[in-house]
């Protein structure tokens, strides 16, 4: 029973390893039009997943099991590490000289669309790699709102979204039946998404190339740069800082309700409350760094605004670009920015961290909990929107939110054992599994990167950003013995 | 109604500040003792609260409410405050040039038995004022004892305790009947391990008065100490060490346990989960430092096992006494450290933070949790020991974690809006809302002490120990409108 669901698992990830190594062909050409012999890594790098996926793919030929939750669990845990061991080929292949934990790192970061990098000197990297990464987190963006809008709310783990989708259809009892065409909207959404971003991008004053990468990056809210100074590079042209500060905001809006719309046409959709509790940060977090920094520091409101909107609402989507240090900017900023790496943005969106949802639900049950202390016997029934939470999805929350912290705690006590300094230690662990991209202090800090750890951290900080990229709780069911048993 | 309740509470704080009123002969009789004239301090506060209180207890009079829910919120709340205000007279008062806010700090912190001090040059200071911290914090020990045993049970905000000993004597339809004969048996239980403990310490070689008052700060598990140094003074007396640690660990048990045994000589009744949680965090975490100090350092074994006892032990237990800067011990020890902060002893003890029977209840429940994701439809029940835990009750810790969680972010936050660094500031909520008392970095780490904060910030920190003190959900309430409309 397990090697069946093994068996149909790894099919699964290698049938999807073919369209990987498909994909690897796009790097290779952008080298092969810069004249870069680099390109023959990503051939090499596409001949080999290419080879060992159809091989892997009919070896493990066979009936399909019935969907069912245990091989849900097992599905999205392989499907995701297969990706990022089979993302890490032309990494590890490429003349940087870089360590097997590097590249694995890196692909980690890119599939979970998290967006920190192990490598520096991107302005003088092959163009092929800058692509493979963006190529590498933009295609993790697509697998990650596929993740939230069909597969979590499945089993159970995360994701509204599309409870809300089937209930505001009024046709609940077919879950997987317009799957087809709900897909297809949604590939069309966000390949139009970030062909628009990447014209703005263009017309604002970035080249082709920036803006093509950039698009990939913000759009998955991934945040992979083509230069290490990431939107420092483009200076004060705060045209390009609005562009990405929307479409990072808009990937972090549940796609479904994008979806919805395009294949429905119903706007009254859009009455979701994590939109309004995620605006609602974003822009309280803004507007007081923005206050701060313009009286502490005598920046112009207008500047401060600028870059207090990107920096922040790019630590709310979890995308993890930085056009300053803002960690100069004052105890306070820092201290905000810390905080805001936990929240994240909406569910079914390419964003990662706790989430507006989850907030939603969390503050609406202390509330009630608290209520419920003082008057025990009243009956409180909890809704998100106008839909019911029945008591068991609650306690999932709040279990999310426990054991989010305790992996948090857990990772960040590791870093220590490893060498680091607290401010390393706490901020990269949450950025981790938050999978927003950015730490603080002057290692992994807005001004500096991942590209100076140690060999075992690479492997701690991945195994970090691939549970908070699975939501936890996916992974963590795998280690109950009871799982295996069934 | 509320004024019925308010009046009431009044009554109980104003007849109980009678009593402090005589605590504060105490150190007067201290300073008396030494010829120091500081004792008019202590004589004029014991008048000023006397007086006010028994004027407030004579305006207050009236019949007694039914013991409600409400009531009891209230009145935790009300008592609380009024003894940290009153406290804080003789300090304030003083001739040691303290602001009104370092004053309050010092009340609030002895009466949470968070030990943290706002007063530097201890060791010069008028015996009677050392004396009255050290009596303010050993009597906010029997406060929250109480509290924890007899009154958050009842609000079924915390503690398992009481409903343990109900369910072991198997005669849970009158849990009020012997109370008389508990309370009096657990303030005997009290006063002999804190004599015990002097005793111990004077033969190991403190002072008298230093004996007296490490006892009383040890047991409460409080940790204001005499001297600046904590027991870094005491040098390399490792008998010192050891006994201080042996009875801060008693100071974090369930007293409730003792209670039983002391009035039904039952053994049995050990057996609480939790105690053997707590060992097994104190213990792992003391061996792992003492294994990495050892190695890292090149400290002998024997000493760095002592001292990471000591110090672990100190911060499990909530006192918060060090006897070395262990923030230089290595990055793993910081971490550790912090992560140590938030969690606490057992419940019905002196001792603060998240408390172990939590973690056991947590742990439980998410491990049921992700049972419940791979299998929906079986029915897991969740025990304590030998109780059952009931859904309302679990929800309740998860509730309490989520708000704990939450508070402790807002308060960093708050402490960078002051203008803290990040260590401080993170160190700093934690180390308040789990009546910890020693921080990490320059400022308020081991080495340091809470002497040289902001004005506001004595007040935010303030009100952290009083949210930690009383489990912040019995705080919390008081927010809630429908609280005073009920």
């Amino acid at each position: 029973m397990n090697a069946n669901l093994l068996r149909s698992a790894f099919h699964v990830a290698a049938v999807s390893g073919m369209y990987l190594a498909t994909a690897m062909l796009v790097p290779a050409l952008v080298d092969l039009y810069y004249r870069d012999p680099h390109w023959k890594v990503f051939a090499v790098s596409a001949f080999l997943t290419g080879g060992l996926s159809l091989l892997t793919a009919t070896a493990t030929r066979g009936t399909p099991p019935v969907f069912s939750k245990r091989f849900g669990f097992i599905l999205v845990n392989v499907l995701w590490v297969v990706f990022s061991v089979a993302g890490a080929l032309p990494i590890y292949f490429s003349s940087l000289g870089i360590t097997l934990g590097q590249a694995i790192f890196e692909s980690v970061s890119a599939v979970t669309t998290t967006g920190s990098t192990a490598i520096s000197g991107l302005d003088h990297m092959p163009r092929g790699l800058l692509m493979w990464r963006s190529l590498l987190h933009w295609l993790g963006g697509i697998g990650i709102v596929a993740l939230g809008l069909f597969v979590l709310p499945f089993l159970r783990v995360g994701g509204m979204s599309f409870l809300k989708m089937e209930s505001s259809d009024n046709n609940s009892d077919r879950p997987f039946a317009r799957l087809a065409t709900f897909t297809r909207a949604f590939i069309a959404i966000y390949v139009g998404i970030t062909i628009a971003c990447a014209v703005a991008f263009d017309f604002a004053g970035m080249t082709r190339f920036d803006a093509i990468n950039h698009a990939m990056g913000v759009v998955s809210t991934g945040g992979f740069s083509t230069h290490d100074a990431s939107f420092g590079y483009f200076g004060d042209n705060w045209a390009i800082l609005w562009i990405a500060t929307v479409f990072m905001i808009i990937g972090s809006l549940p796609f479904s309700l994008m979806i919805l719309f395009a294949v429905r046409r119903r706007l009254q959709t859009l009455h979701d409350p994590q939109i309004v509790v995620f605006f609602g940060y974003v822009c309280t977090f803004s507007i007081l760094v923005a206050i701060y920094h313009h009286f502490k520091n005598g920046i112009s409101f207008e500047a401060a605004l600028t870059h207090a909107f990107f920096n922040f609402t790019s630590i709310f989507s979890t995308s993890g670009y930085a056009s300053q240090d803002y960690s100069q900017w004052g105890p306070f900023v820092v201290m905000a920015a810390f905080v805001a790496t936990f929240m994240g943005g909406c569910s079914g969106s390419t964003a990662g961290g706790i989430k507006a949802y989850r907030f939603v639900i969390l503050f609406k049950m202390i509330h009630v909990g608290l209520k419920r202390l003082v008057y025990p016997d009243a009956v409180y029934s909890l809704r998100y929107g106008r839909v019911a939470i029945d008591p068991d999805a609650q306690k999932t929350v709040l279990i999310f939110f426990a054991t989010f912290t305790l992996i948090w705690a857990i990772g960040a006590m590791g870093m220590g054992a490893l060498g680091y300094d607290l401010v390393t230690s706490v901020s990269a662990s949450a950025t981790m599994i938050a999978n927003v991209g950015m730490g603080l202090g002057p290692i992994i800090g807005p001004a500096g990167n991942f590209s100076t750890m140690n060999e075992p951290a690479y492997y701690l900080l991945s195994m970090l950003m691939l549970l908070g990229r699975l939501e936890v709780l996916s992974v963590l069911v795998l280690f109950l013995p009871t799982f295996w048993r069934g």
